[in-house]
């Protein structure tokens, strides 16, 4: 490692301090627009229009660390690209639009699996009542996807990471650390409990709850890419609140019981700190319900500004180790 | 090569007959929506909202293909990216908002280029007006550059590639075979002449002819990245026309001269087809005079359609080669 700070290399800062790097660099010299109601740095941008707006987000899918050809079908890495990224524009409170697809292929790439790839990638945009709006195509090392998803929503309505208030719920929609327990066990070689591999393969993801968050009265919203303890840590964070989660309230699946205890884990731990199921949590006044398929699992509280608490304790001090997920490296 | 054509690559197939490919799976599924004005295959997407209209459109950069690190520093790359991206928004006649940037860097990548790309990318966003809406870093084998570009026109005022009529005037905005020419001087290993070299690692776009051209009833329009006659070919074929080019008409800049004489080539061959100085090209009514910067190069004709004509001749007879620019291979 480099002892000039300047000359440092992303394996030395890693991608949140390169973010962090880009985020500063960005901030300094935007010009203003009247029509960006919310620029970079939540799951989704919004633009107005006259009365309706636009969310946008962008994501990058590379061979190796986010998906391999060997563990997954080009069907189910297309279905994955897609549905991952329209996810971030459902966790504004948008309904989906469309989706703009760039992609990189080395030129040994077999033309099945390009159309496989495409077949799936468009399968899952039109779940999503997408279409899509362009693309681009170029030669690359290893296969490497873009995605850029849009979404319109009423201007002004829009569900951000920073509204959450103390005394709010925390509700989740979705699974959560079955993505994580199939990626273990691919990581052993094994092909089962399907259950999570498939969770793994591709997210199951309810493309309406973002908005049936939004008109419950969701005062901020994620989706769960990095993790749900990681993510809930941003809207704690961005919302100058701390949050509680409660693990009684939080269903364990079988497989996850199972599969953890035969790899001598703690099935929560995967729940709490697994990635790339992008189940969608969000917080809620306690004054009315929580909208249909979401279930409480936490408060939000006044103290503690910016930490995510576990049964009282961080997860740090719980699990012995950081919540982050690192997808995988080849 | 394989003799099944199931199992052709990439390599096999070449990027035009992917996109062919890609392009028939699309259709098949898109669902209807009745906010899209024009869905992929234009040089942007158009979504109507409400009496004005967003135009979307997508670009990949792959380090070899597209730049090449030891040829062009990171400020420039970060603003040829950018600039390359917000062309084709401009080039439906849109005013540019915004753009989405997704990236990947190997773990070697030094930290300056990074924050020199960011510089450059955010400079050249910034000279149009616009700003950056979201981003998305991963590791990666190589650099992959992703850029988002969106605009706004009014609704039903976009300028696609279908619709130039017999008698319109063809009219140029911007150089063509600078950047061409600058290529061919990297890859002899030289550095000047400079205006060549730097047409190569930054091109110079007028944000502003896009709408210009809109205004002064520009029947079709399009941004040269493929070559001249390339690009012209698409809107022949789009708008079921011919289209005649006189090169009398065109000026050929002093530099190409010299350098196209100095290496045995002919600097016509260059401007008619090098790509990536991202020129606008577009036809217009002959009862008006073009808009400020536009200069006459040919006409649009009813016969031969499809079809580009150089002098009253065919590119390939007059050249001996195809048109299209295949920017470079590392």
């Amino acid at each position: 490692m480099s002892s000039d700070p300047s000359s440092a290399t992303l394996a030395d800062l890693g991608e949140s301090g390169l973010v962090a790097k880009i985020l500063a660099r960005i901030s300094e010299s935007q010009v203003q627009s009247s029509s960006v109601e919310i620029a970079a740095g939540d799951d989704a941008a919004v633009i107005n229009t006259s009365g309706s707006s636009f969310v946008l987000s962008v994501d990058m899918y590379v061979e190796g660390k986010h998906f391999r050809t060997d563990w997954s079908t080009a069907i189910e890495i297309g279905r994955r690209c897609a549905a991952a990224s329209i996810a971030d524009v459902c966790a504004m409170g948008a309904i989906p639009v469309g989706v703009l697809l760039a992609i990189g292929l080395p030129s040994t790439t077999a033309s099945p699996w390009v159309e496989d790839f495409m077949a799936g990638f468009m399968q899952e945009t039109s779940d999503a009542s997408s279409i899509l709006l362009g693309g681009d195509v170029s030669g690359s090392e290893s296969i490497v996807i873009s995605v850029t998803a849009l979404g319109t929503v009423v201007t002004g309505a829009a569900i951000t990471r920073s509204g959450a208030r103390a005394g709010d719920i925390v509700g989740i929609c979705g699974r959560s650390g079955m993505a994580a327990g199939g990626l273990r066990v691919l990581q052993r070689g094994l092909r089962s409990p399907r259950a999570l591999v498939d969770a793994f393969r591709v997210p199951e993801i309810d493309y309406s709850a973002g908005v049936r968050a939004a008109e419950g009265g969701a005062t901020s919203m994620i989706d769960v890419s990095d993790g749900l303890v990681a993510d809930l840590e941003n809207i704690a964070r961005e919302s100058g609140v701390g949050i509680e989660i409660d693990t009684e309230k939080i269903v364990v699946p079988a497989e996850l019981v199972s599969t953890a205890a035969a790899f001598g884990a703690d099935p929560m731990a995967w729940i709490l700190a697994g990635g790339d199921d992008h189940a969608f949590v969000a917080t809620f006044p306690p004054t009315k319900p929580l909208p249909a398929g979401f279930a409480a699992i936490g408060t939000v509280v006044i103290d503690r500004v910016g930490e995510v608490h576990i049964d009282g304790v961080r997860y740090e001090d719980a699990y012995g180790a950081t919540p982050g997920f690192q997808h995988f490296s080849s």
